[in-house]
Order: C-alpha cells, then sequence, then structure tokens
C-alpha cells in the first residue's frame, strides 16, 4: 500500500473516531468534501499546509497521519 | 514562522548535519536542487510523495520534518 493510501486510511480512521463526518471535516478544515474524499481514496498527494490544517482540526499531531507510511530507503528498493 | 518556512529549517538542519549538499540530496531523492532550496527557503509547499521521498533519503521519520510546526487548534487562531 503506497504511502497516499496509508495517509488517507489514517485520515479516515482519525476522522471516524472523533465522530466527524467528511463534510464536517471538511467544513472545519476550511477545505472541501469532495477533496477529504480523494485524500481518504489514496487519490490526493496532498501538500504541507493542508497537511497542517488536517492535524490541527483532528487535534492529532502530524505524525499520526503518516503512521506506518513504508519508508524503506531511497535507491534501494526492488 | 509558518508551517512551510520550520520545514524548510528542519529539511536543511538535517541535511547539513548528513553532511549533503543540497545537489547530493536532490539527485538521491531524484528530485531537482532548485526545488530543494526553495523548500529550505519556505517557499513550497510540498506534498505527500516528496515529503516521504526526503525523509526516507535523510534516513528520519516524517515527523522530523514537522517538528516544530505549529497546528494550534483550528480556528482559535488570532
Amino acid at each position: 500500500m503506497n504511502a497516499r493510501h496509508v495517509f488517507g486510511e489514517n485520515l479516515r480512521r482519525l476522522r471516524q473516531e472523533r465522530g466527524l463526518t467528511q463534510e464536517t471535516l471538511a467544513f472545519e478544515a476550511g477545505l472541501h468534501r469532495n477533496y477529504i474524499g480523494g485524500i481518504e481514496r489514496g487519490e490526493r498527494n496532498v501538500a504541507l499546509d493542508n497537511i497542517v490544517k488536517l492535524a490541527a482540526t483532528l487535534g492529532v499531531e502530524v505524525a499520526a497521519l503518516f503512521e506506518g507510511v513504508e519508508l524503506g530507503h531511497s535507491g534501494t528498493e526492488e
């Protein structure tokens, strides 16, 4: 599972644990609901500013959104 | 200092601690040297895929690049 998918699943889990709908999270973070859906499906290459907005809105460290993302070592992948 | 600037300073510090030039880091991460310079100056809204590449190349957790980024709480800023 690639980084975008792991990030998206973390976002969905953290959102649901807080009882937030995609729409509520989107509103509170100042983003569009469809954009949140795309992130959760692993379709979006979310950038720094929005990563920070999402972490702040969920009340988590940025690290929580990257939990389980495989870093590996550059150049050593098969 | 905003999130992009804090991220950029973390990147510069971690790179220098490893004795890497911008050019070497860029080459190893598969990015352009000018792009690395822009990130370190806080000018770039780096996205997820490249954040992961940079962390992997530096051999750090993604959290290290976000260290000191102010999350605050959505909607409560002055």
